[in-house]
């Protein structure tokens, strides 16, 4: 009747290999439906074992709705349906494809931070702090908005270093930009009607926006309101601090302008992204939106991606005094998504001024790299214009040549060059009549910059003034 | 023409001080468009300091458009539109409602782990270790669906415990089933129209609900697939080895209906949350349904909070081979919410076999609170119908009752108690004959379980047997 055997001396307990023999017994019908299984204690006898072990495994036979029992008759088979064959194989996996993510020779990703100038120790002392203190209370959920030590020193940084007044209980904190943005298009509503800066970035894949993007141009002087204003979008996104990726800052003229757009409606928000207003080579850093916004109509969105590290995975929203409570109605079930160590590492490491004094430093080497950068092209490269050069870890080279953005992204990458045509970031097709490139220099090391980018503008064909 | 002072023994540095002096004066009218500003060595003169100071100061003004500079001309105030009024106050915040999360002094909540049991030391050791080694490699954006080393163990874990075979490219890494379920609801496109449990666990909030859920009756042997065939969605969320919040288990036979139903159509799909499947109390843990899937209709989600903790935020989803490449077009801009130091010390947790430890020592620690609150309803209170009890951490308590659920939650917080009714779980007003409460037992110290569940039935004046 039951056509396999147990191994008392097998891993596998011997309650399991019972269970999964009947199992399989039922799955290919050599039991039928209604048939009945031999009592507990029939079993037990034929297997030597105890009538504990056939207790287990009929439990996990019932549990499972293979079988039931029928109390003072007995265990019968469930009817089960068959299971649905197997329609078609299933598509082959690149394994060239899902592999890691290629390793460039040269990289000049705008994405990528100085690993060697990051205060290890120092991180490495309040990570340790917060492991040896007992950490019994850090183990459920936080606080649904991020831990309040962390928001209490966002809110003392964006007072002291971005011009923005505002309380814990106004931050939420994320894990990316990525994840912030849809948060707070939610927030805003079912008919949020966003316009985002074209070129620019988007935390959310261009063809998620199809339907709901409206792109706006954008010139030396930021983002044109002008565009704006003629459109039905309610929300924009922006980075006026520093325009991703053309560089421009948007002008004192364009964010009265753009206030008054959003003052002229409840339902219009401006969404400020200031992802690496940090890192400004003249002057100090520009004061944010938020801190000119008087209607409450600012969001201003930043991460310390940039100003830290990518891999930290922490961002925050500061909203608007107004819309705290829609936010807690509609995010009652949400808990940051930060893992709570971090959350209080990062919090002592700001607390006690070491985010400031990171902040002075990186703003040193990363001026460093960018000037070199510029004295390069100027010195060398009479072709290329630089661009977006006053702040930020990249900056925009453009120049004439006859073949196209995506030829020469090719070019570099048959060289083992990693590089971004500006076309990347436009919502729409566009003309323009130079080819331009985003050069990121922020992880290179100062004495390679030169060497890499001679190689680039070789590899291009770029002509060289010696 | 300025009328301001500047202090040179002031903390903020003298060209930030000139700064924001001919800018306030700019805003305050004081300076009209188009007026001429000294030149650098009139200002420099005027205030005795250098002309380096007033060019930064220039500098600045003209970044953020204030002002304008014509070579060789001089420079002037350029035009700003005045800021918009602030039309009405901002709402004021309710602090009581904001403040951090109300403490309990008994809490039955179901969310909740056994903090004292946490292998502290261990984990410690873990993330020590991934702190002493040069984590330079860390520092920047990791891999996009999670780390390489984590998706490994993962996959062993699963198909250790949970019988499922999967390699590491169909795993992604994220934080939490809130963030991880609509990252799936995109992946299956704009249409899709999505069943829940009723009553079930929703990653989304049901007002955001609305317009996309089915509500999908469940009873003892889980979710009612007859209802699911005779609507017309096209994905299905379920909670197959311990439905939450009922603890049924998805019956074989419906397991087997549940994968044909998927396998009818090519956009079908079975969304499988495998949340606490660990801890069952009866025989070993159901196998996932994934594991039965043969025609790649099952996406596997499950998360670390109930298993290890829940501040951690590790989830992750098991994509079917057929939805790698989708998933990788559909988000090549996402990157792993989850800080890589975090994966790297779950990682090297698992590999050396703690969180396998960690479980079996958790499934008897759960256990005996389990068989604890049912000793105790058993023996002292008649009225009291247990469910829901073969697994998990908490358990149904049903009752009749003259006050209603709402009543009785309300009595129950007035004492500060927490407790949730079952009513809180349904999609769809629900009239069912008992007053049914989850009751979670998971962080509640052994000993005391008798005294507070005493004390929830002395002021519910539920009779009690002694």
């Amino acid at each position: 009747m039951l056509f396999f055997q147990l191994q008392k001396e097998h891993t596998i307990p011997l309650y399991e290999q019972l269970y999964i023999g009947i199992k399989n017994t039922i799955i290919n019908n050599q039991l039928v439906v209604g048939a009945r299984l031999p009592s507990k204690r029939e079993l037990a006898e034929f297997f030597s074992i105890s009538q504990t072990t056939v207790e287990l495994a009929y439990a996990q036979l019932m549990a499972e709705g293979y079988i039931i029992s029928r109390p003072r008759i007995g265990y019968f088979v469930e009817e089960i349906d068959a299971l649905p064959f197997r329609e078609n194989v299933a598509a082959k996996i690149d394994f060239q494809q899902t592999s890691q993510q290629i390793e460039y020779e040269i990289d000049f990703s705008s994405a990528k931070i100085d690993e060697d100038a990051f205060p290890f120790t120092v991180w490495r002392k309040y990570a340790k702090d917060v492991l040896d203190t007992p950490f019994k209370h850090l183990l459920q959920t936080g606080e649904r908005q991020g831990e309040l030590a962390l928001r209490i020193e966002i809110a003392n940084y964006l007072h002291q270093s971005r011009g923005i007044k505002c309380n814990p209980e106004q931050i939420v904190i994320g894990s990316g930009t990525e994840q912030l943005l849809p948060m707070i298009l939610k927030l805003l509503g079912n008919d949020v009607l966003l316009a985002f800066e074209n070129p620019g970035y988007s935390p959310i894949p261009r063809h998620q926006l199809s339907q709901l993007a409206i792109p706006i141009a954008v010139d030396a002087d930021g983002i044109v309101v002008e565009q704006l204003q003629k459109t039905n979008a309610n929300a924009v996104y922006i980075t006026p601090s520093h325009q991703f990726p053309t560089g421009a800052v948007l002008s004192a003229n364009r964010r009265t302008q753009l206030l008054k757009w959003a003052a002229k409606s409840a339902d219009r928000f401006i969404i400020e992204d200031d992802y690496d207003s940090e890192f400004r080579y003249i002057g100090k850093p520009i004061p944010a939106l938020r801190g000119l916004d008087q209607n409450d109509r600012v969001i201003y969105l930043s991460t310390f991606t940039k100003s830290l590290m990518p891999s930290l995975r922490v961002a925050y929203f500061v909203l608007p005094p107004t819309l705290i409570k829609r936010y807690q109605e509609h995010f009652n079930y949400y808990s940051s998504t930060v893992p709570r160590f971090e959350q209080h590492i990062l919090a002592k490491f700001m607390k006690d001024g070491h985010f400031a004094k990171h902040l002075n430093r990186m703003r040193k080497i990363y001026r460093k790299k960018h000037d070199k950068c510029i004295e390069i092209f100027s010195n060398h490269y009479p072709e290329i214009t630089v661009s977006g050069d006053a702040a930020g870890t990249n900056i925009l080279i453009a120049f004439p040549h006859e073949k196209s953005e995506q030829e020469l992204q090719k070019i570099a990458r048959q060289n083992s060059i990693y590089i971004l045509p500006l076309s990347n970031y436009f919502l729409t097709e566009q003309h323009y009549p130079k080819r331009t490139f985003l050069l990121g220099f922020g992880h290179l090391l100062l004495h390679e910059i030169e060497q890499k980018i001679h190689k680039l503008m070789t590899i291009w064909d770029i002509p060289k003034n010696e």
